[in-house]
């Protein structure tokens, strides 16, 4: 442990430290692990749904014609893919265009102008509206709230969901608090999953705002990296059994299935939140790309076939996984300067140095050619209370890329925490 | 002219156009000229672009993999193609998802939640907010006002564009007017052509409001009928040579180019206008489907290979709109009952019955058979307020159904018009 270590002790490792440092920084490198970007062995895997679609023939399904305009909620086939994914009704189920994120702005952007169903006035027309924020979360949930100055209130995520006692003291005497922000499963960027409880407290909350809403934002929903793990607990089933089910809006895409950029995302809620949506999506668009969902449809045929390929992802991610685990393990263990989550599926590791050593650990990687998630982008308003929370986006560098990449952040964590440990 | 007639001469008339009536209703016909939807054949041409894109390698353009995240504004090539189109630079343009009713609906939905670049205010703090709103014009854009409960005025047409006398008295003496929208070129449903003079007084306009926006729709930009006509002056051109540059965000698609479900979307605007719009925009999606974008850009080469395609739409059109005219020449010339555009281009002809009798002739067609466009849906809040208007939509019905279609709407008009007259 450094923190036992003498002032000596501690400047012998120092400057063992530094040299390795020195060392890395001598090699130059552009490494990148900030990103939740699928890689191109990934990528590769969806080629065939380039040419799902090949004639005019191809674009039709039953009498609708893919190209042409119409359809506002999706295809059939996609609505029952998604049906399927979120062990919902395909009654249930919006098919959007090609961002999830899109959905989710456009979600509380349309309820800050007109409300939920259910609302007696506009979110904007109802005084400082809050929102309810599981840390470290993701940054772009955040970044919606505070573009549309809702007021965020940090909630710590325990390892098996939010601390549900703060959740229920917020949401069941503050009216004011409108909704909250959840990855369920493998959530970005801790990698836990909800436990029955959690989804059960969730489902059985009696909120002082009629309007309150659970933004359940499953994007990692099937992307297991070990496989037999447990998958959330329904959470609409469990709302429905309370009568409750209005107050959840769950979304998914495919953009960590197919292709990042050219996925198909969906918004799955109760008819009645979904008819209050569709009278107003109606307004706002044309409808979705209906050729892409077809092409989605051709190439998975159905939900068994997107699990089946998302076996083969896990294939990919699972070696990445292990490479931050072993590194961090080989060069951290025991020295009490850092602690991170071993997620059995998802996009990233939550890595959290010594406080107050989280910028400088980011600022000596970058030095060194190491680019990682920006510190603090994991909290509100950008502010990492602690300094001391790093994402950690293992997917998209080529193996070897990682390697490096973990082998200098080791050496950063290292460094910036003996450094703090002198300057006390 | 049926005014002329005696009592007698109309009840001859009727009985004679109610024989016809009687006879087409028998027919049992189930014909469609409602939606300016592109036909079968026109999207045939396009079934090329289906597998512009087949191989992992095919989806790089330059450094960029467009299966990936990544990039907000829209691959340089697509931008490159709107760019030349819309006769602005390359830095103008913004690229959108497949909808560009979506990108207006989210320029003047932003407009209201947080302003526009310049705005002392969000529009929905400034107090009543008004649009003026030529006529007759397109649904969508009342509905987006509508639905954003900003009050529309009702700009009369006058073949050559707006009344721009009203235009400038609206525009330069109330702040509250934020907008206008426009059609330029083949305008929805008239098809008429703004004239040079109107784009140099929307460009000379000093607006009341310091935010005021002219909303440029220019969706049938390419989208002759017969070729020869005069295109719109470049309106950008003209604010810019002003100082007016901020005044105008413009539009298009390749809905009616490419696939309408499934085409490219584009917004341009000044640097400063889409400096702001970015900025937003950042938070509210992960950027469009560049996948897409490629697809058209692979498939159509560049403007001028859209341009070539173009004029096989034409092809396809032309003896469309000439059905009409040619029926209705026929068959109304010289009854005093209804007068028509005569479009050189776009999707849509307009059709002016007597005062009154939009909706008895529309009703009439609908027991016989024929969908026409909503009667008030050419209006602001679906009010036409003399009850005359028509849209006709040629496009999408086979020539044998057009022809059929355009017969019973003639025996309707006529039907209409001589009940009431002798009802007066």
């Amino acid at each position: 442990m450094l923190k036992d270590m003498t002032k000596e002790q501690l400047l012998d490792f120092k400057s063992e430290v530094m040299k390795q440092y020195d060392n890395a920084c001598a090699k130059k490198l552009k490494l990148d692990m900030s990103r939740g970007k699928p890689c191109a062995k990934q990528l590769v895997m969806s080629e065939g749904m380039l040419t799902a679609l090949s004639t005019n023939e191809d674009c039709f399904t039953g009498a609708t014609d893919c190209r042409n305009y119409g359809g506002l909620d999706g295809i059939d086939e996609m609505k029952e893919i998604f049906a399927s994914i979120l062990e919902v009704g395909k009654e249930n189920i919006l098919v959007g265009g090609n961002s999830s994120l899109n959905m989710m702005y456009d979600t509380v952007s349309r309820a800050m102008t007109f409300g939920v169903h259910g609302s007696d006035a506009p979110w904007s027309q109802q005084g400082k509206i809050k929102f309810l924020c599981p840390v470290p979360g993701y940054d772009r949930h955040f970044a919606i709230c505070e573009l549309l100055g809702i007021e965020m209130i940090n909630i710590p995520l325990t390892g098996t969901g939010p601390d549900m006692d703060l959740v229920e003291k917020y949401v069941e005497n503050d009216p004011s608090v409108k909704g909250i922000w959840c990855v369920p499963h493998y959530s970005n960027p801790t990698g836990e999953t909800y436990s029955d409880e959690v989804v059960d407290r969730f489902a059985s909350l009696k909120p002082a705002a009629k309007d309150f809403r659970i933004f359940w934002d499953n994007a990692y929903i099937i992307h297991d990296v070990i496989y037999g793990a447990k998958r959330v607990k329904n959470i609409y089933e469990a709302c429905k059994a309370q009568g409750n089910e209005d107050r959840v809006f769950m979304y998914t895409s495919t953009s960590k299935i197919s292709f990042p950029g050219a996925g198909v995302a969906c918004l799955a809620a109760s008819e009645a939140n979904l008819a209050q949506i569709k009278k107003l999506l109606a307004i706002q668009t044309i409808g979705p790309d209906k050729l892409n969902q077809l092409r989605h449809v051709r190439f998975f045929k159905n939900a068994d076939g997107i699990l089946a390929h998302m076996k083969r992802h896990a294939e990919i991610l699972r070696p990445k996984f292990d490479i931050v685990f072993d590194g961090f393990e080989k060069e951290l263990t025991g020295l009490g300067i850092a602690s991170w989550t071993k997620p059995t599926g998802g996009y990233f590791i939550s890595l959290d140095v010594n406080d107050g050593c989280a910028t400088r650990t980011y600022d000596l990687a970058k030095a060194a050619g190491v680019t990682l998630t920006n510190v603090g982008a994991t909290f509100p308003y950008c502010k990492d209370p602690l300094d001391k929370n790093i994402r950690i986006a293992p997917s998209f560098p080529p193996e070897d890329e990682l390697t490096q990449a973990v082998e200098v952040l080791c050496i950063c964590i290292k460094l910036a925490a003996v450094e703090k440990l002198l300057a006390e």
